[in-house]
């Protein structure tokens, strides 16, 4: 399964089960120079955990990072930077009835087909508890852009089918309520609407919405690496998010090309667009614009209701999943979209150092001068 | 800008501008011992190409390919697959005009900022005719797929705000109708409906979607490399799309987990799915049910109503773009989702071979004896 | 730095500062279903700890390994498998004094020319102690080996300008003293010349052979990836090697045709070489025979000789190395050069499944019947 | 055989076989800007081309290169740079009778095992012939370089067993005459040599040698993707060498610490190395000094004498090499050590880009201003 590295320049490895000894990142190719604590990284895999509100389950996770490598004297070195999670809640016996029967939804059949076997403990490697890795790396990258003043920041649009409108968009206020919903009044009612499905048993999904401002014009390659496209990769690669849209999206396909097209024109020097169709990407690269785009999250697929599944053994039978779990996973998941987001950001700014001889050429003469 | 090359085994290199010398592709990793001619290759180049049908452009391409290596004696070798297509209509004059203005919707500020000036030719690289060289690399992976009895067939969903039914999908009748619809009535109703629009000199964008079927389960890499984040990279890369879903995608968002959770059950010995919401994907591996997914694609952003912008002097205009434009890219761009989504099965294929000792030893101890 | 990830299929990342919290690897892409230990990789690592015999550093590195991940019951799960190696003896002060000194030799000048400043003590990620990762997960690399019926062994064929004659290649013997030299009576002098070279303040380089057995025929790529070209860069790729030689090497560019060729026959119904100057690879494939190539090892540059350098602040200075260092590296490296040999020849067999057309059908049948 | 593309951020795809339509390259990453000709490339493949003198083969290979894309106006666009060059002279009819049979030193037998058959109309891929494509490319990077203030030049060293002392290294001589031997004198004696080696039926080899100057510290990345182990990948993939050193190379393993050590001074300002037995790398990073690498290149394996070998159907003969051939392919490979060398250079000096935060900040602030 060589699936675990990201990155061309800004390179990701994440490891790590959710019921083995730890999970982590190495993250290789940080630029030298930057800023570095534990701390920066905590704050992000807080966002993560588990247990904060009563949206998610009540597992405590800890998630205490510690960094290996990489950071000398609170600087980075250039070298790779290891980050390691011990998993302290393992609780194993919780998982051994579903050694040999397979979840709706999840995995399971798919890690057995492949692997001949699996580690059926939470999921294993497929668990979400995977994407504290993402997250320790993502933080790394996002304290990268921050440096060269590019914020990124995502927040929830919807809950179910419950959408806050588009004309509001009040992240302050997102990153301030358990659901990260972009408006208080919405957070409460969307928090008794998901009450009331978790008594049922069930779960809910949503929409994650992502802002990524200040980046300069022309990130991203041309043809296969487009910006929208590495995004694209980046949050589908986690694992509840089933649809991504950049900009207006699917939209944008019922809309025709005069309302679609960004008019441009001249502002204190400066080309800027009169809207933001495009999520702010042309052409494949950053048009300058706030980055904007959309992942659609499904429903929690461990549910408490009764189930039609099967065994490894080939015979039919119900399951009901017990234990805790996340009547909605988009709460927590709007820092993972953050951290991949932040991923390709990072790459796609270093990449595209190489893009004009000229920029090369001063590079290299400053240095010898 | 050193993204035109794709994929990790079966890696596609494309190259050419619109009005260059020429495009092409490499295709580096195809097995050896494969049958292939240019026919195989042209057939799909074929679809692609303009002038077929009143809603594409009139710009007569020829699009003829040439195989340059990589086969011998009518097989694969195993080494480099080199595909030429030269450009033979070029009418470079038509176009000078647009070297010092940005059209909006298009990759022309972009370029000037990255890269410090453009092949103003055509969009130059950013043009959609960079397509023909994804789908003659996108020809030879889906006739390694159809060696493995795999299909992958796509069609337009919808035109502007003109949908086919969910219960409609006769592939056949899209394959024969010049829109892609997979009903002949509904083609006639879209019709109709881009003729007024294209009359108003406006343009309109759809929806793609695409199917393919025989997958063994399993493909796909656990983490980063999910076979769902790998197809939107691909899907999303093509110029015009702008957003992805795989299954039920953005709709299971409002789904719940009960609904959305699809039932395993045994069917002559083999676990199906009874439903597939998923889309035929589970964890990001390939789940042995038809895969499904879809492709927003924005309306074409050439378009002959007059729209604001800016030259590269920094004075605003109005610009008028005249000749040929299609007025919906949904019907050419079937075949490039085709193409796309083919190279991501023949890579993951290929990667999934190495995922268990006993299937390498099988491998190669069979090779001994 | 995105220069600490290896391989392609089976693929690395390593980590870790000579004196920071511990060193490390991640090791994505081994295939599932191996049974796995820490012993299995314990055993390597020994074999690269200094303090082991008199021509070894006293260093007491501990150099304990601890599986994260990537192993359940014993057996690889097909994810990433992170080894864990914390540092115990960093004794920091001893470093502090060349903070701000360049030492001839190393590479603290190019660190601080690159990243603006460096981990002074005991060379960072320079550190001869970097190897500890690479030596882990090529443990992983040597058992996937070894379960596919290959070996990988080296071992010193000269210390210094006392070589043992090529038709002397016991490696056995070499296992068993603490120089790695296939000859007990050679060992017995070697280590008299390394103790007067040691009392002289003065150190000694060497060269290590390595021999690879039970390859199939036809592991590497054409043109870049060729199995030499990859075994290069592995085995270059370690901090003190200057040079790599395939077969004869240096010794074929004087030789003629008639004499280096090797002429192929048949025995037992198969075809042999009735030499081995190619030194098993032919157009950059293995081509059956044993694999033999050597590493020249440049003397250890920390000397306790007076030698001239400069400081940080461009003043010239003498320097003398005090402290713990190996007089000669050669007997520590030769497990190093298994590791990286290993690595290669693990990543080079699983991208070989994808070779031809019909070992895909194969493959991908049985899995369907 | 996904073995065809090298490199990270300046990456190229080569492509073509000995007796197909075309051999060619991709170079995909080479920054925008560059004023570019067909002449720049065609000045390199002239020296690679055979016919030119005695001691190369009478093929004549035109080896006339076409720029397809990339290329506007004369200067690089920052899209991929096709180039293309037909083959002419194939005589295939030559080549029939060695269909069924395996010439000692190639890669016949290998290319049958591993792909099932082969193209063995003049060794197909694994011709030297394939160089061409790296040629072309390699010229791209050479451009690129000069563009930088860097050069790369390489010549003979020695031919079979006579040897240019070290002493003696005049590279405008050896770019003058047919040998490129660095003096006038040896190249007379070494003429002769050949001479009577080629009247034998035999063959011979040979060391070239490379320096490059003009180098900023700190080019090349720590651990894996060190400058020394790229370079030796690159050189090491070349079809004949089966030997890579960097400055001394085999002789370090024979000297000592205080004999190999490089001792720093201040000149002018700057820190220098008072000798340059490291080849101008410490650490694996270019250290500022002259880099200084050499290649072994074992005799041409086509020899007119006859030889031992077997058939593809198991059974012993004795085989003839007729035709045209090299009897050193030495003088002709110079012109690829270059190529593939500036191709690691060329890739290395954009990697490096990203190293520091504080170049980074620099590189984005001037933009923004």
């Amino acid at each position: 399964m060589a699936g675990s590295v990201f990155g061309t320049l800004f390179r990701v490895t994440t490891f790590g089960e959710s019921h083995g000894a730890a999970l982590g990142a190495v993250v290789d190719g940080c630029p030298a120079g930057m800023s570095l604590t534990a701390e920066d990284i905590q704050k992000y895999l807080d966002r993560r955990k588990p247990g904060q509100s009563r949206f998610t389950t009540a597992r405590n996770e800890g998630d205490e990072v510690e960094i290996l490598s990489g950071v000398f004297e609170g600087r980075t070195l250039g070298t790779p930077i290891a980050l390691l999670i011990r998993n302290k809640d393992q609780r194993s016996k919780d998982y051994s009835e579903l050694k040999d029967i397979y979840r709706p939804g999840h995995a399971d059949l798919c890690f057995d087909e492949k692997y001949g076997f699996r580690d059926y403990r939470g999921g294993g490697r497929s668990s979400g508890r995977e994407t504290a890795g993402r997250v320790a790396a993502g933080a790394v990258a996002l304290k990268l852009l921050s440096e060269l003043g590019i914020s990124v920041r995502a927040f929830a649009r919807s809950i179910g089918d419950f959408t806050v409108p588009e004309e509001i968009t009040d992240i302050d206020e997102a990153a301030n309520n358990p659901l990260g919903l972009p408006d208080h009044d919405c957070y409460l009612r969307a928090a008794e609407y998901i009450d009331s499905v978790k008594e049922e048993g069930d779960s809910l999904g949503g929409v994650i919405e992502c802002h990524a401002e200040g980046l300069p014009v022309g990130l991203g390659e041309a043809v296969f690496d487009k910006l929208d496209a590495e995004l694209s990769k980046a949050v589908m690669s986690i694992g509840a998010v089933k649809g991504f849209e950049m900009g207006d999206g699917f939209r944008a396909s019922c809309s025709r090309g005069s309302e679609n097209n960004d008019p441009f024109a001249m502002d204190k020097g400066r080309v800027i667009k009169l809207s933001n169709h495009s999520g702010g990407t042309l052409g494949g690269f950053s048009d300058g614009d706030c980055l904007v785009f959309r992942a659609a999250v499904k429903p929690t697929p461990s549910i408490s209701k009764p189930q039609k599944t099967v065994t490894a053994y080939g015979g039919e039978r119900e399951i009901v999943i017990s234990g805790r779990h996340d009547p909605v996973i988009v709460p927590r998941a709007i820092v993972v979209v953050e951290a991949m987001s932040a991923l390709v950001l990072a790459d796609m700014l270093l990449r595209n150092m190489a893009s004009r001889l000229e920029g090369i050429r001063d590079f290299y003469s400053e240095k010898k001068n």
